[in-house]
């Protein structure tokens, strides 16, 4: 039996998840540690992949890449093994799900790099600290997700269109949470976008792609940042013949500090 | 016989207030200098004026504050005087405009205290240099500018609404004026609302209670700023027995660096 206060830091919700007793949603612990998207891709894709990021930075911030074959991330997580520590993977072949292991030992490959990709946790957490309400955590719900007509820069076999998420404010919180996301460009920085969902191909604003819908409150404008969704779209439409990823939700828990994170 | 290219510095733009040659507007003199609104008050009216600007910030960011009887703004610009170095003032009494000279030094007293107050041609000049539109400067016309229902917080007999001015812009150079005025708090800083002008208090974009309207295309946010008008009305409002203030668009050009009045 694991309790929520055994998961203060990443240490400790890694273990739990290589232990098997930590299998659902990361959200909410090892609050102040730095949560992330993982993309696992065979080494002949890695180039390719690195320099899409490198491209599209607000929706694909690099915390980490390991070395072909490593399971440890080095710079995000020196103690971790990037095989067992999250509490579930999906595996795709040519862009099929196929499978959600606790556990992708059985699958790792010498030629396996490790793409660590910045979360909006971080964010949302600065976000709560300094009062501004994020109405999916108020209701307990996954944040909403749109595809945008705003095309990723391409990089070889990589491209498509950059997801965004949507958090609706009033305008004074809208203007607060510029500021405060700014100093987060290693998990997608400032908004891309606010006010007018149509002017970046959103047509229903209750109808996400992916997540939720929320509920938009007169006065409020929906604010809309670059998602790590994104990257792991990408990767879809891209049909490796093999792509490892986190479930949606079960993220991988680093050792950095949200705090490490910010710049100013 | 001036021309603009003897007006690159702070120093030269005040000599030649100061000599009568140059009576007109300032906007564009000495690039990267800031400029700044006066007002300068009997000394019974200057503590409770100085609260007032404490209590209100982002109207109200001080740059200097004199001593009773010192016409030298010592820290804005040492070598400044400013009773000759403005090309033109606005005199009142009681709240009524009586006179609009050139030149103060004639009405000089012993107990008047000066306020040198943060000027947006600051932001502006940064927006510029980002790229950002700034509709007004493009059309060569005056700031619009409105009374909000945003009450200014009291000090003594100093209150009234917020003053804003507006500056229209597409949701991505919105975001980054955000980012780019709340660097510079010594001069407003970041925009204090975006959106909707309803729930501010403003009935009628074309219909600005100071300056002149600008076009709002389709697609563009209206995005507010907190004003330097607002100390002024403020103080007028106040009706004290006398007040001087510069001439709207003929401002106080400083030593300050606009660059030294940012932070991060």
């Amino acid at each position: 039996m694991v309790h929520h206060n055994d998961m203060s830091t990443g240490v400790q919700v890694r273990a739990a998840a290589r232990s098997g007793t930590l299998t659902g949603q990361t959200s909410g612990l090892a609050p102040g540690f730095a949560q992330a998207n993982l993309v696992i891709l065979p080494a002949e894709h890695a180039p390719d992949f690195l320099l899409f990021c490198q491209r599209n930075p607000k929706p694909c911030p690099l915390l980490d890449v390991t070395a072909p074959g490593d399971p440890v991330p080095r710079r995000a997580a020196p103690a971790a093994d990037l095989r067992t520590d999250l509490p579930q993977y999906r595996v795709w072949e040519s862009g099929r799900l196929i499978a959600e292991p606790p556990d992708i030992t059985a699958l790792w490959r010498s030629d396996f790099v490790s793409f660590v990709i910045g979360c909006s946790f971080t964010f949302e957490a600065a976000l709560v600290r300094a009062g501004v309400g994020v109405r999916h955590l108020e209701l307990g719900q996954n944040v909403p997700m749109y595809r945008t007509n705003i095309p990723c820069a391409p990089a070889g076999r990589f491209h498509g269109p950059l997801v965004v998420s949507m958090r609706p404010m009033r305008p004074p919180d809208a203007i607060r949470a510029v500021q405060i996301t700014s100093r987060y460009p290693a998990v997608h920085g400032a908004p891309v976008h606010l006010g007018f969902p149509e002017a970046i191909g959103i047509a229903d604003l209750s109808k996400p792609d992916f997540g939720e819908a929320v509920p938009i409150l007169a006065g409020e404008l929906p604010v809309f940042w670059a998602c790590g969704v994104t990257p792991q779209a990408v990767v879809m439409a891209a049909c490796p013949a093999l792509a490892i990823t986190h479930r949606p939700g079960c993220m991988f828990v680093t050792d950095l500090r949200d705090e490490e994170l910010a710049v100013g």
